[in-house]
């Protein structure tokens, strides 16, 4: 699955399993911190409520075979997953969208065991340009395209109102970025060879408001 | 699937599916301004970048079935697809933890239209407590039990640091609330009964992060 490169191959992972590796690995981190040295499905399963054999199943894909009996060495468990993550190497970032998402992604403390480093921000507004957020500047958004070629930036992650989105990928793309995360409410278009990754909240809304009908009419 | 009462019956509808349907009614709406009449899977294809069969599949998850030659009334399916997914009736929810994240999402517009409705927000910082964020009270974090009890909250959405999140689920949990959309970067631990949807904003970037590495390793 990973070859010697530590590149990624061809072999597809299920995306709920890609979603779940980031919870084992922040859970391990715990365990390491607190000095346990083995865990097993069992164990796993019982902190993080994923069934054992799922659990069995998605750390396979990373290429760590657990030991009869003894399950898996917390340390090499971890650095198996984070190498497998590709969270050693960084991914840098540019954000455009200085709002209160675009604030709180570059709060978030989470991106930094995954690896992703919003390194400047770019926003319209005169009275953002010039501040500082979480020690990252904001920028004139003017300024984009021109840096992510500089700075050579495959990142982009969209926190603008719906009617710009598009505008602010066409200039990513142009200058070269290759995977853009969205959180704006609307589909953009991009050429082939770009990555775009949507974030709708409100989809994510409707899974619980749907398994909340479900549950409240069995009562 | 849902029957006459527009209750949600047991057939296990695909999360997948779940999440594009929002999307479905989103783009369906903006055709409704645009005075569009019909449309196809083919159409609809083109505009969202899903696979026709895969369209089909969804839509037939709502009970409508497309006409030979003629597609979809736009009206009939956007009806359809709200009644679905219980859009019509209101969700209300109280969020916990008026932070970045907290206020981007009692601002975030897009939850109109799902039938979301944040009708206040609780904090412990005295700062906070008294202010107005997009018409909505931010009250002292004291009062949520006995708020949620009174106004039989059932979805409780918390925004806090991961050290609090699971006291404030379990103050929820004791009050009445069945449905937990956690977007704190721990997992809590809820009773049976109660339903619990972590979102994890790492796991999303490494989704789009392994996509990116594979995109390049080909190039």
């Amino acid at each position: 699955m990973v070859n010697s490169n530590g590149k990624f191959t061809d072999r597809a992972i299920p995306e709920p399993t890609l979603r779940r590796l980031p919870i084992y690995q922040n859970y391990l981190k715990k365990l390491m911190e607190k000095g346990v040295e083995f865990t097993s499905c069992t164990q796993l399963s019982e902190a993080l409520k994923f069934l054992p054999i799922q659990i069995r199943k998605d750390l396979a894909f990373t290429g760590i075979i657990g030991k009869p009996k003894v399950g898996y060495e917390v340390k090499e468990l971890l650095e198996t997953i984070e190498n497998f993550l590709g969270w050693n190497n960084t991914n840098e970032a540019f954000l455009v969208g200085v709002g209160n998402l675009g604030t709180a992604l570059m709060s978030y403390q989470g991106f930094k065991t995954c690896g992703l480093e919003i390194i400047a921000a770019f926003d319209i507004n005169p009275d953002k340009v010039g501040t500082e957020i979480n020690g990252k500047k904001v920028l004139d958004i003017g300024k984009l395209g021109n840096l992510i070629k500089r700075m050579k930036i495959l990142i982009g992650i969209i926190t603008v109102p719906g009617d710009f989105a598009q505008k602010v990928a066409d200039i990513m793309i142009e200058n070269g970025i290759k995977a853009i995360w969205n959180f704006a409410p609307v589909r953009i278009n991009v050429p082939e060879g770009v990555i775009v990754q949507h974030e709708n909240i409100a989809s994510s809304f409707t899974v619980l408001s749907k398994k909340l009908q479900k549950s409240l009419s069995r009562e």
